[in-house]
């Protein structure tokens, strides 16, 4: 019998654990910055400060879910049965049609899948996909976890700050002539968390170009397309290289459901019949279907609905209008510097030009800038370096600009819209005051490492 | 430029789908099913016929999601946030108190994890564990793909039609033996899909001791526990073995809500902290969180309700009547077994008595034999083979027993509850004659088989 005993059962569970892989999995940076704001929190109750922390780690939609949505998955509620892998026709086609009318995306239901979020259609994709994914850096921190989970390889690509940290056509174009027979798949998220940059269409021409020349496929992340403040300069990726493309969406940012875990895929429009049964089996094989009463839902959130348009047209202003003031304010912080967002809840906030005074205060890197404005008196929570896949040496924080009770500030916004610059300010003020302060709070930080 | 042309790109996307492990791949049974279903549906309208078909290929429970669940969903409809990805807390306390309520499972919150389906879990723990797989044989179809999926290793163990295909702890320990210092995960679904046998606590006792003696963890697929027919006969491996077994179970199969896609798995007893914390990893990953309405639904699903108890109490004995009524018709066919099930909703129809016979008629194989019964003019749907982790020789066929209106039948059971075998044959006959006549298919078509 080999000598094993009873009670050596569990201790091989811990032993388990230690599959190559899941070593490399690292703690979700919003468990991992969770976990760094109660310790600190606790901290700060042994000297007696009950202090908020001004949140701009945590990006979320602050607004309540449209109220259409809401009625509709109440009427959904009923849907007790499985569905299709793929999703159920109707919202496949509510899906298709939708991505015509705002993105002039021309597709059918037969190209559109649906997932629990964007991030289990990425994990599909990556799964099923023998490319190697390119990552640009700085990006959203989702997608180099699940390549990690998967055993898939990927390369960064480092972008230029001077840039705006916009893919160069020319840097892809030598990462992809390095290795031309092997496979690639762009990661492209566009507006871009976390810097807010927006691609225009020259610069989606030039990338499509280098795409084709070498072969290459894209994943257009394009989850907060419309939160883009002036919506008509965006341009899909699928417009651009339809052949090559995926395109992917959802509903947490502009619906503000993140909480239904709702996302989509629009397949390459020359994908063979063969990658949708792919992602269908891979799909029905891990999770059998999405939740039927959200898939309901969903059919209306992609269905045509005045009070719906009319609620995302609202939140992008008032994304436009928080994000810009608190990026111009930070930009306003002598020796900090802050991308200009156009889309989006995010920027990204530049220290590097602090670099000598931070190595004086004994911050070397970006997470010990983020830790040092962490901690007391500050409690201001940030996420950089790995967080935003960026090597630690770059000094530059996201700025998460949704610390503000949503509700409120459509109800502000929309029985008094602000008219001028001024009245935007005031409307910041007013709404979100603790996101104002934190700005206050950073710029303390820093007069405070300049004085050392 | 590697002499690469733009429109080789998508020529690529063909090639991509060929990562090694997506031809391990096979299109889900009930995918593979209803394509055979359509086809043939095509093939009838061809001649002019457009008969029904028997569905006895695929389990779904028929009746509505409890009200109180319904009404629960509608409540949470407006909840768009994220949440924890092991779930919400107060969710996985009510799971924690109903397993404690139902099964005399003593846990605690931190023990469980929700999930979209217990697919979804399984597919977790196996990525995460570093054990290989024991599939029973035969079983269910979706255990296999996951393990193909994630290039993960598994054994199947053939069980005896003559112990009533329930594992046999001499046969366990002898696999166990083979490779002592290598970890098992052995999967042990109670009561069983396809078979419905039952594992009696005495049955549980002897394979939790071959286990213990081995290290051997057990994943204890318990989905069906709660419509096992004589309820207080149920004993969890979670009670007889707890220091090493994952209990699984959901909302898909005594409360009806498949489509909520909403599974809970309990850790091991012993379990080290760490492995919740690597299953929390891999669900942030890949999902970020299970749908937050559906979790705030499921809230109400675990917490004590009269009305939902009531209902289990129903579905129940209504599926005990269907269940063990087609299963003695079936046995009553000459030259065909069936096992009798004890719990959910299938049972084994055994065909082998016949083999010479069916050989004579070009069926030589469980895929022969299903698809000889879709065949006009009988138009049997049934799943064998692979389909139910069985090899081609073995000539039995799962039948699933819930093909008729089970609205119906529920308002017709609480109205009017059966009191005698005799009333329980009215009430199959009343409101399941579909079910009825394809037993009279099957019958008709063996002796077709016979005349030959």
């Amino acid at each position: 019998m080999g000598g094993l005993k009873g009670t050596v059962a569990m201790k091989q569970v811990q032993v388990l654990r230690t599959d190559p892989h899941m070593g490399a999995i690292t703690m979700p940076e919003n468990l991992r910055v969770g976990l760094m704001i109660n310790r600190q929190r606790e901290a700060c109750s042994r000297i007696g400060c009950d202090a908020r922390f001004y949140n701009f780690a945590f990006g979320q939609s602050p607004f309540p879910v449209p109220p259409p949505m809401v009625r509709a998955l109440t009427s959904g509620a009923v849907r007790g049965e499985y569905t299709d892998a793929a999703g159920i026709p109707e919202l496949r086609e509510a899906i298709s049609n939708f991505y015509g009318r705002h993105f002039a995306i021309s597709t059918g239901p037969e190209r559109v899948v649906v997932g629990n979020g964007t991030k289990e259609l990425m994990f599909m994709l990556f799964s099923m996909l023998d490319a190697t994914v390119i990552i640009p850096s700085p990006s959203w921190v989702g997608y180099a976890p699940i390549l990690r989970l998967l055993g898939k390889s990927y390369v960064s690509l480092a972008l230029e700050r001077e840039r705006g940290y916009r893919i160069d056509p020319r840097d892809l174009a030598a990462l992809l002539a390095k290795n031309p027979d092997r496979r690639h798949l762009l990661v492209l998220n566009n507006p871009n968390n976390p810097t807010g940059a927006l691609y225009s269409q020259r610069e989606l021409e030039e990338i499509a170009e280098v795409c084709r020349t070498y072969g290459c496929l894209v994943l257009a992340d394009e989850i907060y397309a419309l939160t883009t403040y002036a919506f008509e300069h965006f341009v899909s990726m699928g417009v651009m290289y339809p052949e090559g493309t995926f395109v992917t969406g959802g509903l947490s940012k502009d619906r503000s459901a993140a909480g239904y875990r709702l996302g989509t895929c629009i397949l390459p429009a020359d994908a063979p019949d063969e990658l949708l049964d792919d992602l269908t089996k891979v799909a029905a094989t891990i999770r059998t279907s999405v939740a039927a009463p959200v898939q309901h839902a969903a059919v209306t959130a992609y269905s045509p609905s005045v009070e719906i348009e009319e609620y995302m047209r609202n939140i992008r202003s008032i994304h436009s209008i928080m994000c810009r003031y608190l990026s111009r304010a930070t930009a306003m912080i002598k020796g900090v510097g802050a991308t200009q967002p156009e889309g989006g809840f995010y920027f990204l906030a530049d220290f590097n030009a602090l670099r000598d005074r931070l190595e004086s205060a004994g911050i070397a890197g970006a997470d010990d800038l983020s830790a040092a404005m962490l901690a007391h008196p500050h409690h201001i929570a940030t996420v950089g370096g790995e967080a935003i896949m960026l090597p630690q040496e770059n000094l530059s924080l996201r700025i998460a600009c949704v610390d503000y009770d949503g509700a409120a500030a459509l109800e502000h916004y929309r029985s008094d819209p602000p008219r001028s610059s001024l009245d935007e300010v005031a409307f910041v003020n007013d709404a979100a005051p603790r996101m104002v302060d934190g700005i206050t709070a950073i710029r303390r930080f820093v007069e405070g490492v300049k004085k050392r």
